[in-house]
C-alpha cells in the first residue's frame, strides 16, 4: 500500500499519548522509520533523528506518516504546508486521521503536481470481494477478545515478531488504522461496507505456503454489542486454524458500554470457536493473552497460573514474556 | 423515506420473476399500490390498473418505484425518458436497482429541476451512529435463518400483517431492498459501514410503547461465511425479546457456498440464543418458520410435526398455514 522508509511526522503532539501510533510503528517496525518531524511546541519525542523535510528526501524516505491526534479534527494550515513540501520533494503522505488527506483540495493539488500519492488507510482504498468461504491452502491465526482494546494487536504483532525471530513464515496482517500505518498495508475493516467484510479478509489473507502463517489483527469482540459484527466477518473470513484468547481482567465494564459486563474466557472460547469451526472444523483455541498492565508483577503471575491451569492452554502476558510459549503452541497446529 | 400510493414501474421485464420486487409490493401492501406501468414488450402484469404517467399524477401519486429487474444493469434511455416525465409532473422516484438513480445526470437534473427526490434504496440515505447497546423499551422479534433466502421476510412480513389484524400494535422492519421498497422506509443493512451497522438497527428499532412489537427482518445467516458479520449486527442491534428460526429444508448447501452445509436448527437455536442473549438475557426462541414451497403438502406437513416435536416450539410454513401461532406464542413474551 504504501513504502517505507518513512519520516514519522508528530506535529505539534501536546504529549506522548498524543504521538501513541507513531510509537506503536517506532516500536514494532524501527527498521521502516528514518526519522520524525516535530513542529514547534511538540512534546512528544521518539527518541530517533529530527529530520527536515529536506533531509528526509535526501536520506531516501518514501513516505510521510501522519500518525499523531490533531487538534479539533482539522488539518490545520501549517500541517498543509509542511505535506506540500513532502509531496513536492518526492515523498507520498500516509494518515491514519479520521479527517482526510484527499478531503484537502491543496494536498490533492500537490499530490497531482508531483506524482506523489495520498494514502488515507482508515478508508478502504481496494474493492474488495463477497467472500466465498474456499478452503486456503497456509495456516491462519486470530486474536479474538472479551472486549474491544484488550491487547489484541500487540499479542498479534508479538506472535509474528516471535515467528519471523524462530525462523518460521510468517505475516501479520492489520485489520485497524495503527497496524496499517506499522505495516504499511491491511484492510480498514470498520470502514468496509458490511457486505464485503468476509471477503476483504479473505482478500488480505489468501493462500500461502502450507507452512506459513497469517497473524491477522482481531477486532472488536464477538460480546461487544456495538462491533460484534465486524468481530464475526473476521472470524468466518480469516478461516483460523487457532485462536487466541486475549482478555483484560481489571475492566469493570465492556468498553464504552457501562450496562455490560465482560464474558468470562470460557464464554469467549465456547462462542468463538463453535463459529469459527463454521469455516475450519479444525478450529481450535492455542492460548491465551493476557494484558496484564494494571497488576503488579506478583499478581499477574498468579493470575496467568491460575487462568492456564483452569483453561489448560498456555497463558501468558506477551509484553511481560514475549510470545514464545504462543509461538510453540502454534507450531504445533 | 419515501410516501405512498405507488406507481409500480415493470419496465420491460421479460417474465414474472424479473417483477419479483414488485409482486412482493402488490401482495404485502395493496392499499399502497395506484397501479403499474409497463412498456411495450412487458410480459409481467400484476393484474391491477395500467397507468401512464399523466394519469398517476392525477391520481394523486407521490412515487414511481422502479421494482423490475434491468438488462445489463443499465438505467436506459427509454426508462430514462419515463422516470424524467414522472419527475417533472411532480413524483419522486424511488428504485431497488444496483445502478444508482442518482448516478444518472439527467435524472438528478430532472430532478432539481422539479424539486422531486431520488431514492435509491440500496445506499443508506442516514449517518447511522455507534450502537450504544442501551435497553430499550418495547419490544422486538428477529427472523433467524439457517441460511440466506429461507424466508425470513416473507415470515416477518406474515407476523406484522398477522399482529395487526389481531389489533396488536407492530412495525416491520424492514433491512433489505425489497422490504424498503414495500414499506417506504427501513435500513439496507449490507450497504452500511462495518462500524454502524448495530448502530443502524437500534435507530431502526427505537423506543416505543412496552406492548410494541418491532418484527425485524433479518438477513444472511450465523452460519454463512460471506455475510455472518451482517447478521451478528442484527442480533446484537436489534435486542431482540423473541427469535423466529428460519429454515428450508431442501436445500443441499448453502446458498452459493457448495462446500458448506447448512446448519441443523437445534446449532442455529443454540448460537443465535447465546449471541442474543449477551443483550437481552431474556431472549427466547419463541417459533418456527419452515419453507416448505419444494415439498408436497403430505409431506410438508409431516415434517413440520416432527420439527415441532424436536424442537418442543411452534413450528408452520406461514404461507401454507398464516401465522397465527407464531403470533400466539409471541404474545406469551
Amino acid at each position: 500500500m504504501f513504502e517505507a522508509p518513512y519520516l514519522l511526522f508528530l506535529g505539534e503532539a501536546p504529549d506522548a499519548l498524543a504521538a501513541k501510533m507513531a510509537q506503536g510503528i517506532q516500536d514494532w517496525r524501527p527498521e521502516a522509520v528514518a526519522g520524525q518531524f516535530r513542529m514547534e511546541g511538540c512534546k512528544a519525542d521518539l527518541g530517533i533523528k529530527d529530520l527536515t523535510i529536506k533531509e528526509a528526501a535526501a536520506a531516501g524516505v518514501k513516505t510521510v506518516v501522519v500518525c499523531v491526534v490533531n487538534r479539533g479534527g482539522i488539518i490545520s494550515e501549517s500541517w498543509k504546508s509542511i505535506l506540500v513540501e513532502a509531496l513536492e520533494a518526492g515523498m507520498d503522505v500516509a494518515s491514519g486521521l479520521h479527517n482526510l488527506l484527499r478531503d484537502e483540495p491543496d494536498l490533492v493539488a500537490a499530490a497531482e503536481r508531483s506524482g506523489q500519492k495520498l494514502h488515507d488507510v482508515r478508508v478502504p482504498s481496494v474493492k474488495y470481494p463477497i467472500a466465498n468461504g474456499k478452503k486456503r491452502t497456509g495456516k491462519r491465526c486470530l486474536a479474538v477478545g472479551t472486549d474491544c482494546s484488550v491487547g489484541k494487536m500487540y499479542t498479534a504483532l508479538a506472535i509474528d515478531r516471535e515467528m519471523k525471530k524462530q525462523g518460521m513464515k510468517s505475516d501479520f496482517r492489520p485489520t485497524g488504522q495503527t497496524g496499517i500505518l506499522i505495516e504499511g498495508n491491511g484492510v480498514p475493516l470498520d470502514a468496509v461496507i458490511a457486505d464485503f467484510m468476509a471477503g476483504a479478509i479473505e482478500w488480505l489473507t489468501p493462500d500461502n505456503d502450507a507452512d506459513h502463517w497469517d497473524v491477522i489483527e482481531g477486532q472488536g469482540s464477538l460480546f461487544h454489542a456495538s462491533y460484534s459484527g465486524v468481530t464475526m466477518a473476521l472470524v468466518h473470513g480469516g478461516q483460523p486454524d487457532a485462536l487466541i484468547l486475549c482478555h483484560e481482567p481489571t475492566r469493570e465494564h465492556m468498553r464504552g458500554l457501562p450496562d455490560y459486563q465482560q464474558p468470562s474466557l470460557e464464554d469467549l472460547r465456547d462462542v468463538a470457536l463453535r463459529l469459527a469451526q463454521v469455516v475450519n472444523p479444525a478450529c481450535k483455541v492455542a492460548g491465551i493473552s493476557i494484558n496484564t498492565q494494571h497488576m503488579d508483577e506478583a499478581k499477574a503471575l498468579a493470575y496467568l497460573k491460575e487462568v492456564e491451569d483452569r483453561m489448560g492452554v498456555p497463558t501468558v502476558d506477551p509484553y511481560r514474556q514475549g510470545a514464545g510459549r504462543l509461538v510453540a503452541a502454534l507450531a504445533e497446529i
